[in-house]
């Protein structure tokens, strides 16, 4: 991997200062082409050997270019799995991801925790291959989303960080650079240089490979890297192709011969008068708000997701969840159109803003299925985003719950005759007009596109993890109970599960 | 302060029923009109006694109107002083502040550590006067900044709480309402409700009063706090007057007689050879980094603030500055015009949202000091916000400091002959030419107004606790070596004050 790194390539001064100036120009030019254009975002990682460059380059960058625009994050080792209380190991680079236009600079990034751990514990094979898959199906997200991923790897020998060392330790001026930990490290290369190698080889995709960098000489580490960065910010300029769906996927199965649909074979006829409502409400928001408490879910999270047709009852069911919740553990996040904030980023982005710390409930109204739902039935995505996005949601749901979250799901199933008097019972009451609208009563005419898309959406999403509760809600009463007890009774196969 | 919401409001069913929906819709249209209008915010504080009604009538405004433009946020008691890794106390509030035209709702705000504090040891009075003062002045500038501020104060007798609890207690479906917490909370209700009434009557201000509603009977409460919001929000679709200046203000100073000015009479002449200058930054470079490893500064964080004419040298100094430092311990702002969600926010909130942790460093190019500076001379703000924002500003850098920063403010002085001879350099060189701009040559004509801006910037903002340092910049090598050795020393007085 690093053969080509080790022969020594040099620069001399005069070149250097030759080239410099042509290519902090172009690098110029291509960055606010890059802004203007607002086409894609450039995220650069830095990775390698310490001491080959990481920081000099980084600097360099911002040097070079207009820092405004330039986001440098590096991070600090994980402690283990208690970091960002409960959240999942890629939080925190959700939160730092670019906004198109803008570059991004990250080193201590999602490869420095898996390639250190196996290089200290060389024997868990299998979770050092499952963190490079989890990063393979990120990058390929990223990617997808049109990000232009510029993977950086700056080598050195194990002699050149030797020399080096000692070199910085002779000069009293420059002694003070060099710490125990430098030394440590140089004890630990060559294992760290296998780990590297591997988790190279396994990442290095045709969308985003790894460029190794010879590290040794500064001018000619320095040239290398800005003409890597000018190539990616050129690229950026261009509107992303719409990633093709791939030609090995499947066919998009047909229609069921005889015209059914899960929602249609579902039982709508459930319902419960006033009276026992009332009790069994109370006594199901009692028995949750025991439930919350419990000691064994005091590293749990709670993620709940409410889908369902226009007028099913999200909002009302929420309400009847939080009564029973103290507010200072949960928040409601209603979603709607992205705003541009969040056009500016990958999908899923403005979902792991929200994800819970320990202890603390999300509850989502209308949640990143919009993907599989309305984007898809309007076409307010491509086809290939919406096809990929089953994979990118279980994968989603799937970091969470091994961070310790619990994923609730619950489709509303109403039927088009109970939505319409809904419907009608809106206009006519002052207060509620502002919740049916022009596209209402457009998506109503789609029903038969939306009910084909829930059908693939349960399908292809309820998993193990993170099933989907199918909840009959022509009955309000019926159907806010239901949810309260499928959620008591998902908490409480969680606690035995722990105790 | 509470006796008129003792005597036991009420409103009876039919009433209530008549006036909710006539209620709801004109919140509603309210609502809608605030969100289009664009103008302001408007803040709801729900306090009071526990019992009376706080949490549902949170439940109940998010239930009246779209929530989707509502941003309700519960806070935990802050555990000491520990919390938010040093953040100042009024950091969290800043960070869930609702942009213009939406409204938010907060309770567990500010008023409650210091009330709850205040009765569990009533004979720390001076610190409690501080924390109201500190409200007063925080909830001063946000009405100043066109917020509207709803303070509800939700009210209840002893009797009435002790009668509350034994109610839900009796009736098996609803005791899990009732928690051992309640009951020790009413053993505390005179202590609380005595620190409560003089906070009430310390931060009842005319821009800013405390409603004070009778939390006993649901329907009497739900209707009066409704009505209030209705106000608040009518009020919030007018623009918001420009806060007038104080008519008790002292008149603007005039120029000095003799027309000298704090930079024309400052000593330029200070030079530094490149071989001294290299020599000294290494050193320099090398104490810093000692010095921000140094276990007294553990609970620490370093805010740093560049401020200079235009090319005074601030990036290329502050690069000087973090070649000394961990990549992962700090981050440089650059500080442009605001954009559309910091323009939705009061002035100093995006400088609040990076304050740094205990060990972090933060560093702006430019900062909240552009109020006094490009917004005051080119008139990008009124009058009356430039002349409170010293204040405002001094506050600010004190409540940093109370957390445990130490904030460094650093004018790069150059002479205008030197600045020209920059901007000319720069234009003669391409991938410089970016950096300067037909403004840069507009702001050098106005240099008198700018100076004179500094001036009363430099008198009214040095203070003990965040004095500026004057460095003559017009030779960078001995501006750069001097801006590491004041900050190395601010840093060993740390250090010693610790010690």
């Amino acid at each position: 991997m690093f053969e080509s790194a080790e022969i020594g390539h040099t620069m001399d001064r005069k070149a250097y200062k030759n080239a410099e100036p042509a290519l902090r120009e172009a690098l110029l030019q291509a960055q606010f082409k890059l802004l203007e254009a607002g086409h894609r975002a450039v995220v650069v990682l830095i990775n390698g050997v310490d001491g080959a460059g990481k920081g000099e380059t980084a600097n360099l960058f911002n040097e070079w270019m207009d820092p405004r625009h330039i986001r440098t994050e590096a991070f600090a080792a994980r402690p283990g799995d208690q970091a960002d209380n409960g959240r999942p190991a890629m939080w925190r680079f959700w939160q730092v991801l670019p906004p198109k236009g803008h570059v991004g600079i990250l080193f201590g990034n999602w490869y420095t925790d898996p390639i250190v751990q196996h290089a200290m514990e060389p024997d868990k094979k299998g979770r050092f291959q499952a963190r490079l898959e989890e990063i393979r199906a990120f990058e390929r997200m990223l990617t997808d989303e049109g990000v232009i991923l510029l993977k950086l790897w700056f080598h050195m020998s194990r002699d050149g960080v030797r020399n080096r060392l000692k070199a910085l330790e002779k000069d009293p001026k420059t002694a003070w650079r060099v710490t125990p930990a430098d030394w440590e490290r140089l004890e630990h290369y060559s294992a760290f240089v296998q780990s590297s190698s591997k988790a190279l080889r396994k990442t290095s995709t045709g969308d985003a490979p790894w460029l190794v960098i010879d590290g040794s000489d500064p001018a000619y580490r320095s040239i290398t890297a800005g003409q890597h960065l000018l190539a990616a910010l050129q690229l950026g300029t261009q509107p992303a192709a719409d990633a093709p769906t791939s030609h090995h996927a499947a066919p998009q199965a047909p229609p069921p011969l005889d015209g059914r649909s899960l929602l249609d074979s579902f039982d709508y006829h459930r319902t419960l008068v006033r009276k026992d409502y009332r009790d069994q409400l109370e006594l199901l928001q009692g028995r949750l708000n025991g439930l919350l408490r419990a000691p064994e879910l005091k590293k749990r999270s709670l993620v709940l997701v409410f889908e369902g047709m226009d007028a099913a009852g999200k909002g009302s069911t929420i309400r009847r969840i939080t009564q029973a919740m103290d507010a200072r553990h949960y928040r409601v996040v209603p979603v709607a159109a992205p705003n541009e904030a969040e056009r500016a980023q990958p999908y899923l982005w403005r979902f792991w803003r929200y994800l819970p710390r320990w202890q603390h409930t999300i509850i989502f109204d209308r949640s990143w299925y919009g993907r599989v739902l309305v984007e898809r039935v309007e076409g307010f995505c491509s086809e290939s985003a919406w096809i990929r996005a089953y994979d990118e949601i279980n994968a989603f749901e799937e970091q969470q719950t091994e961070a310790g979250a619990l994923v609730v799901k619950f489709w509303l199933a109403i039927t088009p005759e109970e939505q319409l008097k809904r419907f009608e019972a809106r206009q006519a009451t002052p207060h509620k007009l502002y919740k049916i609208t022009p596209d209402d009563w457009r998506n109503r005419d789609k029903w038969p596109l939306y009910a084909r898309a829930v059908d693939d959406m349960i399908d292809r999403t309820s998993t193990d993890i993170a099933p989907w509760h199918i909840v009959a809600s022509d009955c309000k009463l019926w159907s806010r109970v239901e949810v309260l007890r499928l959620l008591c009774e998902r908490l409480e196969a969680a606690v035995q599960h722990r105790a």
